[in-house]
């Protein structure tokens, strides 16, 4: 049923741009839907892109502009005119029209909004570019349909008819008084049985809910989603109704969150994806490779201290892989365990306390497995006191792995700093540096005690 | 805006409940809504939280119930009768009633069926519980307006208003053939121009798009976002229309995978959250940690080969941490990255052996910029054959695990093996193996050449 992109598929239509087969393209386009498109597209040059887009027809072309990657639709409309920029975005949605224009050069900007036919769409789309990016403002679209209270179910039908002409999907009906501010939602069942001469205040339901410009993204994200809103208003300063988000652009605002989380997570530091240039790849990874080679030097440092006890024990360098290993794997499940419970907000009734306790009881659940079979392994292939020297410290570490796991995301979260930052390398190299000292410190105590 | 609930509210709350002060709870209750009261009963104990959904009044209960925790809502239904349970459900969505239901135990499942009022919705809702879990199936609700094609356009609307009556958001109305299979769609504007006598089959659009009721659920969230839906028909093997899929349903997909790949990538196996019972977090984490500890194993019979030569330069111990640690990092970057596109399916046109070399490319310029580095920190500060060594080894280590990080995720995602679970502990353990090779290599081959 989905079209799947091939990589023959490709090529075989680049073959048909090198010669310039218009019908066979036109042909194989007609099939496909707009996202469709836009992907084979994302996969051309721009100068094959440009052909092909100049192939469409003026309703699908909007569309797939929407839907290509950012970087293409820049390539692309760098070859157009402002005025057939504004051709092409007259007849978006306005949320859409914006997210377009904002992506182009300020001069041009104004000059396309001017060569635009619909001086309506114009204003609107005027109106949401200047709000700032991750605020429901720039979230939110202009097309609604609203009725005011002291109009009829007559007349109010008959505007309703009216407005949906620039709608596709309609979601609400909202009510406003005479100052335009919103004061409830209307069904369209009450409206079909209500008497025809009845007026809208004796029959909408004042119980709305909605943001406002400023509301960030993520929280708008999180209000949809926790009251299962399909759509939500958005409302300015005043009170007045200025627009809508619907739940198909918070999808977008999830999915992006949840992969911002997984890249911090994962040590790199910028917003990239697989297709990115090179050095830009690199410039967002290298500064957590930095820190984590700060870690060990640091943890060479240490491990410098006790030079005596590794020429007499050398058997103590053995382990510590290990130990590193275990500190890093256990920190990255408690923290991750907490960004989540943080993102998801269910940490409510858990006092800071509650939770550290519950994580290191964790911790001593699996530090006492793991050290158990560590110590039989050890006594088994080395002697002893490395055995215990292995399997005391491996407690100790996992316990203090445990333990930074849950307190550092609970901690930067609290500074309002981002804690998907300490699930990664930074919780990973903090582990690494304790545990080294903590094996080093048990070795002194234990082969200095037998 | 969105309410807050605080410690100091729910110990209020409990304090209200246990001197059984009702109408101050159902007063604080009325000014909430239904995803606000679950939120506070999922603080209370089983007792206190039955106590309070006994107030709820008839409309808010249902809607309250589908909203609490899993755990909460079983302790809940434990204290009804077939009976209460069957009426709490009858005006239910049948999605959310078919969740509900398939909660119970199977004995009960069947019981509560035969005991509902709504014969249509409990045969809607026995047909739903039979689809397998992460289906289109199972996520599929029934409420959905439907016209035949040989209809006329007065009857059409007729039909459509007494439909309505179970559809909180018309999204669309589906055309079906004399054979109930799906043939197209009617938008409202159409059917509102169109001559009265006009038929249904003169006026609709056949370009539908569908999926099966056995499509996966990853497969229809991706599709969604691909084309930009907000509902999804879904039809039976014979192409009959059997249910809709709203995009609100599908957002609770799209967040459940991208918490199962964090967990994944953070050596969890099951899905578990920070409330779950201790032994389940335990149990949960300890195999990658085995693993973890595997590898160490490993690593300490590597380093164990080289004992001699520890012996006479323990310097050499200094850098395991920063060997280990740096192939880590790196490793964990390649693969989220390489996870994410796969994700995203945007590997489309790169074969394996393009992203092979881009992040070899990568690694390489990193690689270069942090074995410089700690050329010039180990010169300074140890010898410099250590210096020599470390850096090369670095270098050495970076490459291999860009090298790892990209193709250990491909090639399992080819064997369709979950690739996230490769971003985690398992290239981390990998590279930490062979990193330390490398370096006590190198150590071995530049010590023996000076």
């Amino acid at each position: 049923m989905q079209f799947e992109l091939t990589t023959i598929y490709v090529n075989k239509f680049k073959d048909s741009i090198e010669q310039k087969n218009n019908s066979a393209i036109k042909d194989q386009l007609h099939e496909l839907y707009p996202a469709d498109i836009a992907e084979i597209l994302n996969q051309l040059s721009a100068k094959e892109a440009a052909y092909v887009y100049e192939l469409l027809d003026d309703e699908t072309a909007p569309e797939v502009l929407l839907e290509l990657d950012e970087d293409k639709r820049e390539d692309l409309l760098a070859n157009f005119s402002t005025k057939e920029i504004a051709e092409q975005i007259d007849n978006m949605d306005s949320d859409d029209a914006a997210d377009v224009i904002s992506e182009l050069p300020e001069e041009i900007q104004d000059e396309v909004l001017s060569q635009m036919e619909d001086i309506e769409q114009a204003s609107d789309i005027a109106e949401l570019i200047n709000f700032e990016e991750g605020t429901a403002g720039s979230l939110m679209a202009k097309e609604l349909v609203s009725v005011y209270s002291f109009e009829t179910v007559t007349a109010c039908i008959e505007e309703i008819r009216r407005q949906t002409e620039n709608v596709d999907v309609m979601y609400a009906v909202y009510v406003l008084d005479n100052n335009e501010k919103l004061i409830g939602m209307l069904s369209l069942k009450k409206l079909i049985i209500s008497h025809p001469l009845a007026r809208v205040e004796e029959i909408y339901d004042a119980d709305v809910q909605f943001v406002k410009t400023s509301t960030s993204s993520e929280e708008v994200a999180e209000f949809m989603q926790k009251y299962d809103l399909v759509v939500l208003p958005v409302v300015d300063q005043l009170g007045r109704l200025v627009g809508r988000i619907t739940i198909d652009d918070v999808v977008d605002v999830i999915k992006e969150a949840a992969e911002e989380s997984i890249q911090r997570m994962s040590g790199i530091s910028d917003d990239v994806d697989s297709n990115d240039k090179l050095w830009r790849s690199s410039r967002a990874r290298i500064p957590w490779l930095i820190v984590g080679m700060c870690g060990g030097i640091v943890g060479s440092r240490i491990i410098g201290t006790y030079e005596d006890q590794i020429k007499i024990h050398p058997e103590m360098a053995y382990f510590i892989p290990l130990i590193g290993a275990m500190g890093g794997n256990v920190g990255v499940q408690s923290s991750s365990i907490i960004v989540q419970a943080l993102a998801n907000n269910s940490l409510i009734n858990d006092s800071i306390g509650h939770k550290l306790l519950k994580e290191l009881g964790v911790g001593l659940i699996n530090g006492l497995i793991c050290s158990i079979l560590i110590l039989g392994y050890a006594f088994l292939i080395e002697d002893w006191r490395l055995a215990a020297t292995v399997s005391v410290a491996l407690l100790t570490v996992v316990l203090c792995a445990s333990f930074l796991g849950t307190f550092v995301p609970l901690t930067m979260n609290r500074f309002k700093i981002n804690p998907a930052l300490a699930t990664g390398p930074f919780v990973t190299t903090l582990n690494d540096i304790i545990g080294i000292s903590i094996y080093f410190l048990v070795g002194r105590l234990l082969y200095g005690l037998f």
